[in-house]
């Protein structure tokens, strides 16, 4: 299945990306040329979300090579280990940035030891391996999209019969911040695919307002009903049984089922237990760490108190301290079902 | 007790309000030199919160009898008739008001009635009893919120004995929104004055941000510790054992207890039942409503999408649909007590 609204257009010489920081009130792209122009635009907050910044960063590694190539500049193993220095020192923090790189370059490294490097079109045959592995980190985030959301509507749709359901999402989760239709995003946009979409609510996720300013955009993109509401009306909502099942991504999973996901994420799930709804987490194998026993074990940084006191750069609140932290912790008992990939974990 | 910022200021010519529109970023009054000058204050926003709105129309009835008495107009029952309808048409929602008014109607009714309306210096006698009037209202509402105040905390330091409490409150229910120390707020600021608070956290509120822009701006002003957080927070707060009691004010109280108040309070209230958090609501008796017999009777109006669409004026979502309740209701199981200047009912 299809989305309206991709972070990204792809070309042979450059790829375009959503500016996200001008979203929702316009709908802009910002070209890159280059692996450095990719890491300004992760660096500049342009573009968002794990794996939509892993695959960006794949292409990055490319188009360096495509561009220096055009230039008749010599192509070597050095330029990519750089690059890559370049790109990962955008978001230290992203996991996946970091391991988009390594696989590019492990295939830059591959090819200049291998045969095909000493051959006479050395440079055409590179820049293909490259853009093909960029294309595969791609295609490859957008299958894992389709087949955690193709478990979760199964789950759904067989344990909790109806004929339409009402859904509240959190923070954003769709083709914003994946290669594809997205975790939990995804999930609702299969059921909507199949006609079983009556309402979705959409929290405003704050403090940075994901919900209204990303989620809402691409729902009424892809033409998907879509009502937002103040976070802390979820509970009033489920009273009034306006929600039939809520559906949340992952930031870090732990070995033992505890889910680390945007505050807010943790409240939800009790409001559902309290309520008798069931609570749905959709997450790609990449953010199960089974290093991490249980969730007591996940430090929960704190973010600038300034999301909190400032809006768009504008103060709404006094000079006064403010608490934010970046995720909060769900415990598996409070998660009805937890949708990989490959797995389904009750 | 005592609080440094009171919504109003009053003299024998003039009442001045705190623009409450300006919070948190100017400490402005607006002064009213009659009646027709605090209704326009009601209309725009100026003052708000039912008590205050009250007691500032009740000033308005006396300042219209001044500045006719200086100007050498003649005082008549007509006269407050019409004042009183200007007031009462500045916010027609607002039973308080209308309460008001009469209160201050019926006096100068009386005193036209009575012999004092004959005398020599009839009009300073009725200047006086307007003015008496209406700084009893004012004094009973603070005697009101000093009463309810100390129901709850003598409840709180019995029932839940600690050294120093971390309190969570939501909206505004202070000295911005009352004549007093306020309901919610008033329990905190004598909790404080005891020496009994570590920290209040302050939900922000949305969407109309009471909380960033009045109650942090209340409590900062009092020296009163003061931590804000984004009302998707709570729960994570509760689960980190930062939270000891929840209290909060009431729009309206059924006569089964259930409380109406601010959007977001019933969510509170079952994340506290959750985490065995004691959860109070502080009311005054004009907001217990014996005609309604529970929550279910109750009809939440819808305010405007453009609340949650908008942030401090600035749009921030796409034109989507969005719901807003003003308030939700909460059931009477989930409140430990409610405490008005005569009772406490567990």
């Amino acid at each position: 299945m299809k989305t309206n609204l991709s972070f990204i257009k792809t070309a042979r010489d450059k790829i375009q990306l959503v500016n996200q920081l001008l979203l929702p009130h316009k709908l802009e792209y910002v070209t890159c040329h280059n692996g450095n122009d990719v890491a300004k635009a992760i660096k500049d907050m342009v573009v968002r979300g794990a794996p939509a910044i892993g695959i960006s960063a794949a292409y990055g590694m490319y188009l360096t090579a495509w561009e220096m190539s055009k230039k008749n500049k010599k192509l070597s193993a050095d330029v990519f280990k750089k690059q890559k220095q370049v790109l990962d020192a955008a978001r230290p923090t992203a996991v996946n940035l970091t391991w988009a790189t390594s696989q590019m370059l492990v295939t830059a490294n591959n090819f200049f030891a291998g045969e095909a490097g000493k051959s006479k079109d050395a440079n055409l045959k590179l820049l293909l391996a490259l853009y093909e592995k960029a294309l595969e980190i791609h295609n490859d985030d957008a299958e894992r999209c389709l087949a955690m959301s193709n478990n979760a509507v199964k789950y759904l749709v067989t344990k909790y019969p109806k004929e339409k359901y009402n859904i509240l999402t959190h923070c954003n989760t769709g083709s914003l911040a994946t290669g594809g239709i997205g975790t939990a995003l995804g999930a609702i946009r299969l059921l909507h695919e199949k006609g079983k979409i009556n309402m979705v609510y959409a929290d405003e996720t704050r403090p940075y307002l994901q919900g209204s300013r990303l989620t809402a955009f691409e729902l009424l993109k892809d033409k998907i009903p879509v009502t937002l509401t103040v976070d802390s009306q979820a509970a009033y909502l489920m009273q009034k049984k306006l929600i039939d099942a809520v559906f949340v991504g992952a930031d870090r999973v732990a070995a033992n089922g505890d889910v680390a996901n945007k505050i807010g994420t943790y409240s939800l799930s009790v409001l559902a237990k309290a309520h008798r709804i069931p609570f749905f987490v959709v997450a790609p194998k990449s953010t199960f760490d089974n290093s991490i026993e249980n969730g007591d074990k996940i430090v929960v940084e704190e973010r600038s108190p300034s999301e909190v006191l400032e809006f768009g750069g504008k103060s709404v609140a006094p000079k006064v301290p403010a608490l934010n932290y970046s995720f909060d912790v769900t415990p598996q008992v409070n998660i009805t079902a937890i949708f990989s990939e490959t797995d389904t974990l009750e």
